[in-house]
């Protein structure tokens, strides 16, 4: 494990402010390493794309992995201008990085208007309290396709 | 608000069965519903696309968000075969759909293999307790950036 190399994090950085100053979406940045070199970079493109999922740190894991053609970012060092929301949280955990490091944080996010720490309070909520209703219904049947699953012989796990 | 409505589940479901076994990837499928009709559908693309965020949700979320040109999905349902987790919860809060639903669990998929309850786990450890290692670094800079953010006058918030 590399200390954590201020070059990168400048460029996370970077990569918001001028994400956000050509108008390509909120002030956010995202730099993946591989061995001390950059394999992908991504910032904020939300509103300029009309995609919710176009944080700064899910363009660059998806496009770290095109690179790499792998769904894992084995060895990888992911600098991120601003803490990762649950949804970023999410897609590092499932690319499986070995290690992030944030500037700003989900308060600080918060702050200037962004619903991060928000979502963090929503996904401790029980179902019922949640802002958004959400429900579970035909869990048997759902329940069928993880039987087929786990029967499937030669199906490729992640 | 309309009743949940069992024939989009089915949907859902079977486009989980049918991913799967047709080796695109896990056993996950969602349908976006507005006015009754159907928007968009996707299903797990993981290790056939060699990207880590293409769950069910976030693929019909990012395809429905495409068709409506929008970042928001106001005014739609969503039917997923599997409890969202948390990076496609996170996606479903930054895209606001009315309503959720969903069949089986975070419980049953951890039965089966996935990673859905541990993520959920991680997303509530202290950072030094953290499985894959995060630190803030640089917050200082990283709040310059989030300073232009509120003084532009144009942005386009979300």
């Amino acid at each position: 494990m590399t200390e954590a190399n201020p070059e990168f994090m400048r460029m996370a950085i970077a990569l918001a402010s001028e994400g956000a100053s050509t108008g390509q979406g909120g002030p956010f940045g995202a730099v993946i390493v591989k061995n001390g070199e950059i394999v992908a970079t991504g910032n904020n493109r939300v509103t300029s794309t009309n995609d919710p999922t176009a944080h700064a740190e899910v363009v660059a894991i998806r496009a770290a992995c095109n690179i790499l053609q792998s769904w894992q970012l084995t060895g990888c060092e992911l600098y991120t201008s601003c803490e990762p929301c649950p949804m970023c949280l999410g897609a590092i955990y499932w690319a499986r990085p070995d290690r992030v490091y944030y500037a700003s944080d989900r308060f600080d996010a918060a702050a200037i208007g962004f619903d991060d720490e928000f979502i963090y309070q929503e996904i401790n909520c029980a179902l019922p309290d949640r802002k958004i209703p959400t429900s579970q219904f035909m869990r048997e049947e759902g329940l069928a396709v993880f039987k087929e699953w786990s029967e499937k012989t030669d199906k490729i796990e992640y």
